[in-house]
């Protein structure tokens, strides 16, 4: 009997030229991230529920596969908890296992550390169209460095890694986590409205001014401060990118002044980057991003050809003292892997040869000149023909076979002829 | 306070180094398989429940990471089964996703189809040195080929394979599960008992003869008949590879003739490749292999610096069929990643280049000149002067730099030295 066949629901298989693609893809950005000293590194898929549930992963903490714990009784007693079942489960992101491998094996590591992490993460959303509830992450990271230079390097790399796949017409907007606390400050809006105040503004891009402004007072923040914050906000947009200093000490007197030195020196590398190949940045102070635990720049870089964003990132120097009990420095970038592939062709495969044996042909002498022409680089199958000639042929075409050697007996010898491209003269409509 | 940074008990965290050395394995076996044909697929980690513990895993049925099914309760009603609250597991091997794989996906795919996959599977094994709950596996399959040139070929390629990466001492033990079930039924014992006879055998490598022979009669085989049986199979040891048909029917009259013609097939094969480059093979009437699923020959291939295998698969014609509702003739092979990973040393670094800029030298000066020389395809960091110069120098060694530049100010222009390699004439102890 037939089963359902379909992989668990809102994951997916992968074919033979998606996973081309994808390695191909792949292979070009840790190319360039190498060229920055990125070094790669891993952590396992699972990690404890204590430490994914700490609350620093927002939303995603809600979307955690959870990992019954072994040797449970087959039957439970009356009032278990679930949370008392449960001691493990799959990440959801890079950046709290990345925590946890510096705390553990800072150690060994350089200083400052260029981290590369490639790797599935998995979050139990509702299953939607171009959103799967496995998918890739592809961040880099840079450990112990203080200063801005972590995130220009960062966005430095991030932006040519992109553009070595072939996605060079991106924007990356730039702003500052301590931004927003100013103007939420400066309006006299209550500390502990900014969370709603933040989600509310993280929505900017779906549903508009206007939008958030109704969402805000649904959501009973005080009309008159939320105004002004939003006034303040608004202000500050389309500030030219050589400007960001006056208008900011103008706008929001009260900000801290690091901010303002902070945002002026990635100003400054970016413009002096020159953000070559069509890349370019701006400063976004409406950039809100998710997750709980950035503390100062969060950068994300949009594509023309797409909504949303392609990558995303920030600084959280609050993030890694919580497993090593001593704050350390830390910017990361994490692109989004099943995005990019959406936006890119599909690579076109290796040269491969069928070598196309007729029945009489001893197997061996088959097998062995197959191996003697991978022996000169070369990616051959040996092939037993079958049927039709024509209809075999345009079989072996579909396939992505690009060129056959027919091979066949001729007075007791095997008798190989000449190598033939298939389909040159007859390209496909 | 500082936490217990462990990765989860029985998991690893991978360091630079080890990843490097990974990465540089997979992409010579990948190339080798390649060659071959083999196109790589992927599936999800996760599989639903029902499937993966469908009776064809073996033991490794028991070792499943289990995923709570969402959306229950926080306290659970009496009496609940642990089982109703499981929806996925995590995958124990890559074979059984390949099954619904092929099943789901077969219109799409060439027939036969050569199937290569590299990806993480998860054991709840009891931690022990070198095993981990987490590891790689590097699988290839031949679907939809009956004849043993799916065997001969796997072979070649997977020896081919770890031949690639260095390991060219290694020996491939062959069989065929039938021969087994046909030496068992030769000597008298009822079928019934033909599983706890196998596992017995299986454990030969580790407790000898004698220890089987114990295990056997502690588990209430009848002792005349394991006697018998165990003496066909000694009898077939040592068999010379050209003349396995001879000693199998005398052996063993009752044999299906096409076990002795697919293993002559198979030995004509490998004997005509010639196994170069010091790959050996052997008939070993004793191998077993623990999963269920196998239905015609076995194989498994060992090294001399290393107890147990490298690799290890068979042929399974009746796993498609379960998924598929119509048998699909299917032969496997899988590198056990994680081993040879151990019996190869280190793979070099990249050549690494440090700018090492003075505190004076302006950020943009330095980010530049390094942006200039990753354009010419070197690897590079910034790093700014810190310390002893000597200090920094063998820190910088140590962390794997292989040359520096050193930059500083000179009448306000960046003076740019020559690159100097780092303990050319001063190597390590």
């Amino acid at each position: 009997m037939k089963k359902d066949n379909s992989p668990a629901r809102g994951t997916r298989d992968l074919l033979p030229d998606q996973v081309r693609t994808r390695e191909h893809v792949l292979a070009a950005i840790t190319d360039v991230y190498e060229r920055f000293g990125y070094q790669r590194i891993e952590t396992p898929a699972v990690e404890s529920i204590d430490r994914l549930q700490g609350g620093q992963g927002g939303e995603n903490e809600k979307l955690i596969y959870q990992i019954l714990r072994r040797g449970l009784p087959a039957v439970l007693e009356a009032g278990t908890a679930v949370s008392d079942l449960i001691e493990l489960g799959l990440r959801f992101d890079l950046t709290l296992p990345l925590a946890r491998f510096y705390a553990r094996n800072q150690g060994a590591l350089r200083l400052p550390f260029r981290s590369m992490q490639i790797g599935p993460v998995w979050r139990a959303e509702r299953p939607q169209r171009g959103r799967f509830r496995q998918f890739v992450q592809c961040d880099i990271d840079l450990i112990g460095e203080p200063s801005v230079l972590a995130e220009a390097e960062l966005i430095e790399a991030t932006t040519a890694a992109l553009c070595a796949v072939g996605l060079a017409d991106t924007c990356v907007r730039v702003s500052d986590r301590r931004l927003l606390g100013a103007a939420a400050d400066a309006a006299g809006l209550p500390q502990d409205t900014w969370p709603t105040f933040f989600i509310a503004l993280d929505k900017l891009d779906k549903i508009g001014w206007d939008g958030i402004r109704a969402e805000m007072a649904n959501k009973g923040l005080p009309g008159s401060n939320t105004a002004r914050a939003l006034e303040l906000i608004e202000h500050l947009q389309n500030t030219d990118e050589t400007k960001i200093a006056d208008t900011l000490s103008n706008t929001l007197p009260d900000i801290d002044d690091r901010v303002i030195t902070d945002l002026s020196t990635t100003a400054a590398c970016l413009n002096a980057l020159g953000m070559p190949y069509g890349r370019r940045w701006l400063f976004d102070p409406t950039l809100v991003r998710g997750l709980g635990y950035y503390t100062g720049q969060i950068f994300e870089v949009s594509h023309n050809d797409m909504p949303g964003s392609l990558a995303g990132g920030g600084r959280y120097d609050r993030l890694i003292g919580l497993s090593s009990g001593r704050d350390v420095p830390a910017c990361g970038f994490s692109i989004g892997f099943e995005r990019i592939t959406e936006l890119l062709s599909q690579t076109p495969p290796a040269k491969q040869v069928a070598v196309l044996t007729e029945a009489d042909v001893p197997v061996p002498d088959g097998v062995a000149l197959a191996t003697r022409l991978r022996a000169d680089g070369r990616d051959v199958v040996v092939v037993p023909r079958s049927g039709k000639l024509g209809a075999q042929l345009d079989r072996l075409y579909e396939w992505g076979f690009t060129s056959v050697i027919p091979v066949q007996l001729r007075e007791g010898h095997m008798h190989v002829e000449a190598e033939r491209p298939l389909r040159v003269s007859k390209p496909t409509q």
